[in-house]
């Protein structure tokens, strides 16, 4: 069985769940803010879709960050950093390109339900 | 088991499908055609490869799609938005980033069998 | 259940593994090399690591390679050629983006136990 989790536009989803994994996507809704902020709302954004497919931060398996700007990682860091669940970590990648709108950063989230 | 299908090269695979799951990549074979038309060109190696491995676009999980000129996401979009099923959208992410050849687009399927 | 495999800081890990699929990146240990020597470099790390994690290069589904330079691509090709399985090679996508520290290179695997 597929569940799909719907986003602000009918042609995509915010997340999908299927067979015990959850795909998840997440930008931040306040789109001029800097980038640590950003990173924060878009993980808070995680939060609550993981909360809504029976998962959370402690079950995530994979992560893949793009920011637009590389030089602003060490932001992006410290929102991660205060996230985390220390006992768990995720798989990590930090990749710099570019992004749609005044987008960031955009968080791609593979987890275990 | 894994199945593997094999691409234009022999060091790598357009799809890989395993425990259910699909793993496909397409680009256009036209590269010399604007993005639009690219895109619809990698859509629809997407449906044929999906077609051999069991599946199709109303069982895919997440989509990646990489651009090399985010000022064309608009262009990518039109090809995707006649192209996607709306009883069953993906999650999807878009990505600016650099592309071998002259490709303008290139797209990763995650979908169920 | 989820095992995680910790890397070189404690907020995120090299590798993870759970329901019979491991999910790992690697960059190259010797970020003053050059592409062919830091591709060798984060595919050695990818074999060690999946050996930990009870697989190995002949259980690869999927591989994103991310490279700062697309006009090295060859290179980093070069270094794939001779490391690939050729009786059961990935799916792969090479994508050009920026990178975090000196890294040319970062490869991101997605594996069957």
């Amino acid at each position: 069985m597929i569940k799909r989790f719907p986003g602000t536009v009918p042609t995509r989803c915010r997340a999908v769940a299927h067979n015990g994994i959850v795909y998840a996507v997440a930008t931040a809704k306040n789109k001029s803010a800097p980038l640590y902020e950003q990173t924060r709302d878009a993980l808070a954004q995680i939060d609550a879709t993981l909360a809504e497919a029976g998962s959370d931060k402690s079950r995530i398996l994979r992560v893949t960050v793009y920011i637009t700007d590389m030089g602003g990682k060490p932001e992006m860091d410290r929102a991660w950093n205060e996230w985390v669940d220390l006992a768990n970590p995720p798989q990590r990648a930090c990749i710099g390109a570019a992004l749609a709108d005044k987008d960031l950063v955009e968080i791609l989230v593979t987890a275990a339900q």
